[in-house]
């Protein structure tokens, strides 16, 4: 049990180097182990290129058979982009297949599980499930309830004002607050604000580390509101869409194959997803810093009658920049 | 130095047994020490009650001839409720006094000092001066600009949002930070808040801990608009006072020597105070809720057109209560 975990946590560190580059696929490491010690190991670099059991089995320093597999999800059991994992790892003799969670996708829900039975190899299902559902927390939420995984983004004054009431919001939170906020875009595929933070603050949404790669800009909107000197008109890495609800504007995401967004503002776009409850996670970045004015702007929309009926987050954590600090939470 | 710290730090932590009880006068300790031991110690337990210096001759074992007295503030040189405490320390025939700071009131300020220097009596003032103004930073406030030092609570979803936009707002925080809140007010002479804030809620503004003195309520509004059953009414400790602007209203409170004041809200009310810039502290509570809602309750008033305008505090500090916290700082 203490090696499965030692070596699970160690697919787990190699899936986390995919960040990013995977999307829509999950975040996938694998590692192979015979008589206790790492003989291949492998990540999923990027989505069109090999999978994680395939990496791990190519870069084997001896034979796999009788070896057992490490990787934190089941392997995939149908034609894709690759030809499926399953079917590899059962020609290549391994003895014992072990990883943390079945694969929400329908397509290989519990079917390589199956697969392996079948073809007598050992499986183990469940060790470090939490953690391994918590890497691709996107994945999940987006097999599972049929839509993106909807993070929102906001960096407010204590009095939680986004702007003052003339418009201006630069720059509420600190420089390392706002590197760290554009960091965040890397974990998710899109970003996404309403069209009037563009024709405001003209944003870059980018995430601005060498070597990362910048999310899908989406734009609720039409492209004649936004002026074609706009910063995020900058590539074709942006999706302008209109969408009555936010549900219907889900549903077309999902449909372009979106498992995560980063809905970063502005105050009515954020409402609009706070009123529907259709809000996974929660990044809150305070400045300490007062602005006041009834007229300025904060998170708006129709807004909850009661204090019982707000969305009350879960798993709460704060992290501080030197004076700024972030809240994080789930819904 | 370090003894002389030592004593310093036993001289704040009497100091702080007068908590409340002491306003409009501020909390002091001494100690007298003889040959390195502590003969006598004391402090101001209430306003009318002997001065901390006076406490201590009082409660010492053996003569405090050629003794060293320790104060955190400098002693008073005035008749006041009580006799001059220089006086009684000259009389005393103590060698040495040792104070942390000047007393900030133009009645006593460097007085005593003078006084002890002409009868030959050896002093040093300036050791933890830092912690002895933060202990009375009321008092300190009051004397030096001439108006009640101002400290804004107020307790809000991660939105910002004080209430929802039917004006729903209990409870927002969980039970222990609102325990917390409420004691708070025993640090402050006087609580205020606007009618509204009556009207809506029927708050308590008590510190409802046993043994522990209420502050003043002050009611900004006309008493005709208050409903005689309210709970604020429920005894004579309550000033109902209205003023065209915050100066005029802490012109007032000064002149009824009320030396600090915790403002509760509402939003406007607030507002209002930070409009005028005369905030001294602020507690910033939050929920992990969100509420949203364009018309729910905020911190109101004008607000400042620009971020760089924005009222910035220092000294920040976070403290947890669960998953809800506090944010604290000075301006």
């Amino acid at each position: 049990m203490n090696k499965d975990i030692k070596f699970l946590k160690e697919t787990l560190n190699l899936a986390k180097k995919g960040l990013s580059w995977t999307n829509p696929n999950p975040m996938v490491g694998a590692v192979i182990v015979k008589n206790g010690r790492i003989i291949g190991k492998g990540f999923h670099h990027k989505i069109g290129l090999p999978h994680a059991e395939i990496e791990a089995l190519n870069n084997a320093i001896e034979s796999p058979q009788d070896a057992t597999m490490y990787v934190n999800l089941e392997p995939c059991a149908v034609f894709g982009k690759t030809p499926p994992c399953v079917d590899a790892i059962i020609q290549s003799k391994i003895k014992k297949v072990v990883f943390c969670t079945l694969d929400p996708n329908p397509k290989n829900h519990g079917k390589s599980l199956a697969r392996l039975k079948e073809a007598c190899l050992e499986t183990s299902v469940g060790i470090l499930e939490t953690e391994a559902r918590k890497l691709n927390e996107t994945f999940f939420t987006f097999h599972e309830k049929k839509r993106p995984f909807v993070a929102i983004k906001f960096a407010a004054s204590l009095d939680g004002k986004l702007a003052t009431k003339t418009g201006d919001s630069k720059w509420i939170t600190n420089e390392k607050a706002r590197i760290y906020a554009r960091s965040l875009r890397n974990e998710y595929q899109a970003v996404l604000v309403g069209v009037n933070t563009i024709l405001k603050d003209d944003p870059n949404l980018g995430v601005r580390i060498k070597g990362k790669k910048d999310p899908l800009r989406i734009i609720l909107g039409s492209k004649k509101q936004i002026p074609t000197n706009c910063q995020v008109l900058r590539d074709q890495n942006i999706l302008i869409i209109s969408a009555k609800a936010i549900p219907d504007l889900l549903s077309a995401l999902k449909e372009k194959g979106i498992i995560s967004v980063l809905v970063e503002g502005g105050g009515e776009t954020l409402g609009h997803f706070l009123d529907d409850g259709i809000i996974d996670k929660v990044y809150a970045f305070y400045a300490p810093i007062l602005i006041g004015g009834k007229t300025a702007i904060s998170i708006g929309g129709k807004g909850t009658q009661t204090i019982e009926k707000a969305l009350h987050l879960k798993n709460v954590s704060l992290k501080k920049f030197d004076d700024n600090f972030l809240t994080t939470g789930y819904l």
